[in-house]
């Protein structure tokens, strides 16, 4: 194989520059080989024995010394240049690469001293590779440098275009390898580049590594011939450059230079941009880099070849403890690096290479750009009172509940301007999420082409639609992780489009509160407007509640669950989840008119401790209730509160405790989580004994699980959203799921023994107004007016100033239909 | 906005064709308005008033003309040609035409009699639509000649190329809208001409719908130059086709024109590559389609322009109940489409119009591909027993589960050759996952260029390996809603990336259960064979079970969940699930070499019962134990046995019951899953109220939730997967999450009061060893020999011939390290 360059004259490295490269390479190559294999006699000093080696050989090799040349390079421009980049590792399995290459710089050792930069830190780099205690293979939160795990494939782009955003001195060099290339949401990450802006963004410089292979198989695109893959660049809107080859002199010189263009060319939109102003979208420059998998490693093995087949992906050379050849031939190849040479006796690199790597904060292991909490500026914030919803009285009024926080956002904005350092993310839904007022302080961002009849779209606009939970997602990622704020709205069936991008965010949070070094960053906030019981012409195809279930299996200290049950209550919760750190919050709150309770008074304080009794819908004053009617989420609040409005009205001996959680995590206990009740706090709120009708937005079984090892567990009695029933049912009352209100009541009076004769007589009715609202929803396709007008009253009279039994109006409005 | 046409000489449609298409197509944009307003006066023989007008406006008009345009050329193809064609509406959410065509064209009628081809059932279609107790407003299974929801969008492309694999006699026209064209998973899925083989399957004829706008804001593809959409479509290895305007009469003749076109230049291909074999990729055509969003729909409303704006995205005229003039434009509207010309007083299509569409099992809402139970050839499947792994005697032999599965699989690959109906859909894991074998039977498919080096890669291959999970649930489910059998082996931690995708073909199986002229498709399989607890060099940076938990929210009559803990349950396991019908059935087995327990047909009969005592593992002959060890995954499994060992060797005198579930489903209650073990079967396995130790593979509140309501729930202590611990730990025992043998001891004797001085002391000792072992696997990088060599034994030695206690041998192991 020979090296080829195309669009670009080649550059004439001096040799010395280029054998000095080299060597840094062939360094980080051995270092990369040694964490694979070695536990001891690292820097071979010693022929290498059996005892030398790992018992568990872990690892990807194959796509090492590709990952190693590129940070060469990068080095270069960077010490060059003085040019910030940020290297985002798509083949994050390659960890070996990246964590030689930041110890060879010296900032692992200055975040990690136990791993020093000589001969015993050599060792020690060695042994914690994937082994217990250490760290795991791929690029992890420990590893410096890095914003992007790579574990799980797919996001390298988005997270490169996540971080570019607003920073504009920074260059993101992204790597995406071939097998990473095939996935959906990569393909999807090339259009970034239809909303990045030259004058106030960075540059994101795509690399896509073509080494043939993925696991077995042939990649999908390193199959296709050079004109396609051209084609598909251009038609992705990028200026593709080919470099290939196996001759490393050849393929160096190649890189550099294709490397100089691409920047140069960076430069000079940027410089054009930002002194004459954005005029259209720019054709960015990107690299094909095409070398053979595994390179360098041992070309046969047995007689079968595996540099640049499939063979090296992990590990080439198997049974290396008790195979003396292999040994022999993993001696051999280790020693082909000839680290003799580039490191001294101590195990210090020699310093004509240290010299290669730039210093400080350039560092690319060192840069803030991927410790996002050094560069965070807390968020100006207005004060939330200031977009109070007025509830004159619980229940009497309704409102879409994210209207004002569309204000408040629009604030949010405004007041930090100049800091560039908040957006909203969102799969076009900002206006039917009732967020609109934003578009009075910024707009969606675009930089395509903008019609007359756009509705507030620009080219500095701040608000990211696409129609990919995959690039909000990942962009998000990318912008908090280098130091920004964000929020994601979104309809709650799609947000588990990302759930496995979810895992790892939290994962990687979970991880990075053990690591002093990495400073806290602004948590990721979900809002779910467009929720599972109100699917109105969607059907129940695909929604469901079930991104609550994901967010719950990461919880401890990462993530936390609010339903606001209304308006003002979402402005507390939103505020308070703007000011956090380092967590996943997740809100689930409708746009959709409903009712609204608490005044901002009142939503603060209720907010604030998470869970409280609602005293205008309980009628316990004594503090015995018969039953406990609970509720989180807003459709079940209002489902609640009428239960508890039918009851008192219809058995006015019955007492009814009225209790809404807003923080889903008070519901655990203290050690589980650290909002959660402890005993006392929660038999405050539910009682030890007295049976409780829950009314959850999401699973039952949720509530199972969070009162597990409560009090009297079994007297829960969990409603929520369960897989059942017809496809649409587009209710406001929903009586799909036995949540409505109607139901809960039913259920509530099967509990309360002392009064069997009358329960079951009302009981009885509330099941005739059932069957005449199944019959008057499909006849009139709307709900029944009693449902339709009710709000909260406290002399618990119909709507329309019908005493009860309310099932007279029903049965009167049928009739006529 | 005139009308071009690139690549495709313009097909001159005589004038009396042309007209009746056209008139089809008004005819059906006016059923479809139609659903979305109006409840009465369908056909407009009086004047339209209040009454006439739904309450609720829901549906999406936007894309709608364009649907119904598309129908209407393929019809004219179809009766050209006699070609079965299956419509994939990418923009599913245009329900009202695909339900407009499929009842003009007879095939709703007969499959709802109650929908009649006349007055009366016009009225009811549009009643029906989006309505309580009606049809969903997305092309859901109620819709006949659909496979494909379109509520979620992403998957248009991938469910395509599924249904086309191995129907060499099917086109498949597939509408992608330039929404859905931005997502991930849609530009993942131009790929599937990669794999798509000329001789062998059917072709996929892509038609991207650009109307320019998403919900409010506009669409990536449709403001990217037309030199780049066709450098992209090149790219992805299309030949372009483009056609633009807003004429009906000369889109409608250009549409034509390439449609014809690109159907010559299929069959050219079909024809060049099945008389002469096949020699490499070709380029299929493809379509772009420029026309107004909202075409044909009111050009302004209030002033401001509709027609081609994101406004006409849903609604176009809303408040048209109460405001006077918007139902005069709507009426204007739907009087546009010249009705009264297209339907005679019955309310029947007139005859010239009803000639257009095809007949019988032509009509693509008849076809059988939609309905792909019609296609259904069974399986022929070897028996599993003559792939039985020896096993003499439990936990003495040590095997790789899916080793043996993989030769039957290659049988099964085999013995159903020529019909061409099985293929393995796996993202580049078939050898990692012990599934080698099939590769004597068949390769991996790859139409793309292939290299001496590749390894069993051909083009007729039916192992489709692409690193998307996207692709691969995506072609399953395509390849099993039309009529095959597939599985799909992957990684437990990735399976998440498709959550989405499973909730809405769970949702859609659910409904087609109550659709009896849906005939039963083959269950969707997947196999989980490298799973959270062996995580090895991956670290725990986005492993987890979670996926487990998205299954089991779609309980009920849809989902299974399997637990096979050694090979030869797998194969009882396996062949099970391979012959269900309509089931989504999850399989977790680990690949690595692990010790196995059950002979063939002990295997048989336990899987059989679904959970069961092992009696080896048990010493409560008398039935009355202190305490049950129960298990349900393969590394519980393992670690629970081994705990019973322990306790059995250390405390003699202690009554120990090993309970081992392969089938998660008999937890439930047999009122919540058909394979619920009753209170007196469940009670016979745990008894009624002895402390339960349950060893569990996913998050342990999923048993807290299964065992919800049984008797004493609150002895169950779940050990499982949490969220916690360090980010590698490539042990063989599992220390993390409490799961170890050791732990699992230790909880055990905390609930078996009456020999609590006893197990205090033992429980110090486990402690000790777990101590031991912690500091000797981060010194020696791997287990303690102990539980390395572990065997099952029933004279309860350790296996290197040592006597308890345990923490001898390892102390002593320790010490020279």
């Amino acid at each position: 194989m020979s090296a080829t360059i195309s669009h670009a004259a080649p550059l004439s490295l001096a040799p010395d520059e280029l054998d000095k490269m080299i060597r840094y390479w062939e360094a980080a190559n051995y270092l990369s080989v040694g964490q694979i294999y070695l536990m001891d006699n690292a820097l071979l000093r010693e022929p290498l024995r059996r005892e030398h080696i790992k018992p568990r050989l872990l690892g990807h090799f194959g796509t090492v010394p590709g990952l190693n040349m590129i940070y060469a390079q990068l080095n270069r421009l960077i010490k060059k240049h003085q040019q910030s980049v940020l290297y985002i590792a798509g083949p994050g399995h390659g960890g070996p690469a990246l964590v030689a290459n930041v110890f060879m710089e010296g900032t692992y050792s200055e975040v990690y001293p136990r791993i020093s930069t000589d001969n015993d830190g050599i060792k020690q780099l060695f042994r914690q590779f994937s082994t217990p205690g250490g760290i795991p293979s791929h690029v992890s939160p420990e590893c410096p440098g890095s914003i992007h795990e790579g574990g799980e494939l797919g996001y390298a782009l988005v997270h490169a275009f996540g971080a570019a955003f607003d920073h504009p001195d920074l260059l993101v060099a992204c790597v995406i390898g071939d097998g990473e290339a095939e996935t959906g949401p990569l393909e999807g990450g090339w259009k970034g580049n239809k909303f990045l802006n030259p004058v106030t963004d960075g540059a994101v410089l795509p690399i896509l590594h073509l080494n043939g292979y993925k696991i077995s198989g042939p990649c999908v695109y390193a199959r296709i011939p050079d004109d396609e893959l051209v084609n598909l660049m251009r038609g992705h809107g990028y200026e593709p450059m080919l470099v290939e080859g196996d001759d490393p002199e050849v393929v160096f010189a190649a890189f550099a230079a294709a490397l100089e263009k691409s920047y140069a060319e960076i430069r000079r939109i940027q410089h054009e941009a930002r002194t004459n102003g954005f005029s259209g979208r720019p054709t960015w420059p990107m690299i094909v880099l095409r070398t053979p998998k595994g390179w360098t490693g041992p070309k046969e093995v047995d007689g079968i070849q595996v540099e640049g087949t499939y063979r090296s992906h992990q590990v080439p050379l198997a049974g290396v403890r008790d195979n003396d050849d292999h040994r022999r031939m993993l001696e051999e190849w280790l020693r082909s690096y000839g680290s003799d040479r580039h490191f001294d006796d101590q195990g210090r690199l020699v310093p004509e290479l240290a010299a290669l790597a730039p210093e400080g904060d350039l560092r690319m292991g060192a840069t803030p750009y991927a410790n996002g909490g050094r560069l965070l500026t807390t968020l100006d914030l207005p004060s939330y009172s200031d977009y109070a919803l007025d509830v004159p009285a619980p229940g009497s009024v309704t409102a879409e509940a994210p209207r004002k926080l569309g204000e408040y956002l629009r604030d949010v904005f405004k007041r930090n301007q100049k800091h560039r350092n908040f957006r909203l993310f969102c799969p076009d839904e900002t206006n039917s999420n009732r967020l609109g007022s934003v578009f009075e302080a910024t707009n969606r961002c675009s930089v395509a082409d903008i019609h007359p009849d756009d509705d507030h779209v620009a080219s500095d606009g701040r608000v990211m639609e696409v129609l990919s939970e995959h690039c909000c997602q990942g962009w998000l990622e990318g912008y908090l992780l280098s130091g920004r704020h964000g929020l994601f709205p979104t309809y709650e069936a799609f947000a588990m489009v990302i759930d496995s991008m979810l895992n790892q965010h939290a994962k990687w949070l979970k991880v990075t509160r053990h690591l002093h070094w990495r400073r806290p960053i602004a948590s990721l906030n979900y809002l779910l407007t467009s929720h599972a019981w109100r699917n109105d012409h969607n059907g129940y195809s695909h929604q469901g509640p079930g991104f609550i279930d994901v967010v719950l299996t990461k919880k401890g200290t990462v993530t936390r669950v609010y339903f606001p049950p209304d308006g003002n209550c979402l402005m507390s919760v939103a505020d308070h989840c703007l000011r956090s750190r380092n967590y996943i919050n997740l809100i689930v709150c409708g746009k959709q008119r409903q009712l609204q309770w608490l005044d901002i008074d009142q939503a603060r304080e209720h907010c604030s401790k998470g869970a409280g009794v609602w005293d205008f819908a309980s009628n316990d004053q004594d503090g015995q209730p018969d039953v406990v009617l609970a509720c989180a989420g807003d459709v079940p609040t209002i489902e609640a509160v009428a239960a508890s409005w039918l009851l008192q009205r219809d058995i006015p001996d019955l007492k009814v405790r009225l209790v809404n959680v807003v923080d889903l995590m008070t519901l655990y206990h203290p050690d589980q989580h650290p909002h959660g009740f402890d005993d006392l706090a929660f038999n405050e709120l539910f009682t030890k004994d007295k049976p409780v009708i829950f009314a959850f937005h999401g699973y039952p079984r949720v509530v199972h699980d969070l009162v597990h090892g409560r009090s009297n567990e079994g007297r829960f009695h969990a409603r929520g959203y369960i897989e059942e029933g017809t496809t649409t049912t587009p209710f406001d009352m929903v009586v799909l799921n036995n949540m409505s209100r109607y139901q809960l009541a039913i259920k509530a009076l099967q509990h309360v023994p002392r009064l069997r004769s009358v329960a079951a007589d009302i009981a009885g009715k509330y099941e005739e107004v059932l069957a005449d609202h199944e019959r008057y929803s499909r006849s009139r396709l709307e709900d029944l007016p009693e449902v339709n007008h009710w709000q909260w009253t406290s002399d618990f009279r119909d709507p329309e100033g019908l005493p009860s039994p309310a099932s007279a109006v029903s049965r009167q409005a049928f009739t006529d239909a």
